[in-house]
């Protein structure tokens, strides 16, 4: 990027506040685009966000591919609407050279939802770096909560430890299973279990729905020490059923969040994971600055040397460099 | 732990690594353990292991649950073995609280395996720590490829970023997927599809083989510059069926690997990724010692400060701190 256009850039953070605050769908989307970038940019820009979120109720939603998550999502802003109150979704992304954008094509079904300004709609996908998209949805979901809506909906797919990462983000984790999907539902349900706050067999009027609830209820007898056993609800987002009573569900969840002090906990793990994707990021970019992150990495290659020996040489670089702060850095640099 | 029992672990590690040469399964147990732990003993083992490793053939089988990994990783090796041909496997986990070592339960099915000291199986969790569980299934097939299996196989459950992660431990990454999931096929195939060295359609004598694989010609057709296009296979597992084809294509992709050079592409990126965590838990570590990252935590979520003012704070102390070692402190100190 040009030395003049970051510039630019930079003196355009308080006119992007500003369309932030009033929802600009324009603003949001450029606002979003920044915390999917890495940089002094986006680091700006979540300074600058931090301290105007907390308000908005967080829920994520999420279960193994086939489980219909959209379509629920779907059904959640719609209802939350009706209510008159606003709702931003974030659709997290698993990311491809191939799909695009094309894996958002079911988001067709929603397009009526887009002429809304009480809806903001927005995907997010990153490449390659580890725990990437997790920080980048944290960032993101501080930009919607910062915008003032009432309800932020983070929606993934899978049900890997990214995925779970994710979820950290926000307050309440709606789990969304399907019936039928035989013995591998424990493999699912292992993954994810511990961080459900809400069951939901959606497709519940297809065959299986009375055993899934069943495995689920035992699985939820072995998690002896809870603090709040999840409830099972059961939904068919595609007729419109069972909506309303996962709403109060999620009310229910967070009025025990508050009272119980686990929002405290839940947002003190949230700031624990932000902080330490931040100091991996700093430790890379000043051992990089120090003695060249490819360039050791190559050497380490063709020597066949161990990881350690590797990154203990890249680790004193970074640490005999002293202090780095990429935005004083930028800053005392003008 | 206590001091004397850190000290005398240092002592077996001589015996330990005997152990591992030997394919003494208590030896490998013990091995793979370590790799699951942090500090000093685990950085000691994977110096130790890493030069004696290079020599098996890595193979990774992922897929949405339900498509049969378990069963076809059976097969597949109980084929190798009729070649005799020994075979080293990490079956990974999503760790949950609830389920313990349940999940695996589905292993009873390879019980007969259990017995042939040709085979060595074992699962694998981490708890929590983001990018943990890449970390030590890099460091566990490091074990099983010193301990001379001709074969690692490395299966997960799961299509999040955590997986991909995790099968960049491997050679040839099979992506195993089963017919008639329907739309959300689209979500699994952009997650994975660009990890994806043969894809196989197992349970292919059921309904839907057909569409799932012009599903995958056509999503493979978007794919454009890639050097090697991945080979569509079916299997029916259960029955034994298409198992010959499978490891002869994984031959294949095995000689063109080398032949290439995307064999000697791939172990770079290998390095890369293990030496980050390595670099991120060095940071942590430092940052501590330095200034304590329970009590700078705490501040910041008292204090409301973004992520970034804490992580600066974090930072600071531990570049502060100077170069640390853990094994040569802890050797300094003896």
């Amino acid at each position: 990027m040009a030395r003049g256009s970051r510039r630019r850039r930079v003196e355009d953070l308080d006119a992007l506040m500003e369309g932030v605050r009033r929802r600009s769908p324009r603003a949001l989307g450029r606002a979003i685009s920044l915390c999917e970038d890495a940089g002094p940019q986006r680091e700006r820009l979540v300074r600058r966000v931090y301290p105007e979120a907390g308000r908005a109720r967080l829920v994520g939603i999420t279960g193994p591919p086939g489980a219909g998550k959209s379509t629920l999502v779907d059904r959640l802003a719609r209802h939350l609407r009706a209510r008159d109150e606003t709702v931003g979704i974030l659709a997290i992304d698993p990311t491809s050279p191939y799909s695009g954008g094309a894996i958002l094509g079911d988001r067709v079904r929603m397009q009526t939802l887009y002429t809304d300004p009480g809806i903001y709609i927005r995907s997010m996908a990153t490449r390659g770096e580890m725990g990437g998209l997790a920080r980048a949805t944290h960032d993101a979901v501080d930009v919607l909560d910062a915008a003032g809506f009432d309800w932020v909906l983070v929606e993934t797919v899978g049900v890997g430890q990214d995925e779970v990462d994710v979820v950290r983000s926000v307050d309440t984790v709606l789990v969304v299973t399907l019936p039928g999907l035989g013995d591998d539902i424990q493999a699912i349900k292992a993954g994810i279990l511990e961080i459900a706050d809400v069951f939901v067999i959606n497709k519940a009027d297809k065959p299986g729905a009375e055993r899934a609830a069943s495995d689920l209820e035992m699985m939820l007898g072995l998690g002896e020490g809870l603090e709040r056993k999840p409830p099972i609800l059961r939904t068919v987002a595609s007729r419109d059923q069972g909506v309303e009573e996962l709403i109060a569900e999620i009310e229910s969840h967070r009025e025990w969040l508050v009272e119980s002090g686990e929002l405290e906990r839940r947002r003190r793990i949230n700031l624990r994971l932000r902080v330490e994707a931040i100091l991996k990021q700093r430790v890379l970019e000043a051992a990089d600055r120090a003695v060249g992150l490819e360039k050791e990495l190559e050497a380490g290659f063709q020597e066949h040397e161990d990881p350690y020996q590797v990154a203990e040489r890249l680790y004193a670089g970074a640490v005999g460099l002293g202090h780095s702060d990429p935005v004083e850095k930028e800053e005392a640099s003008r």
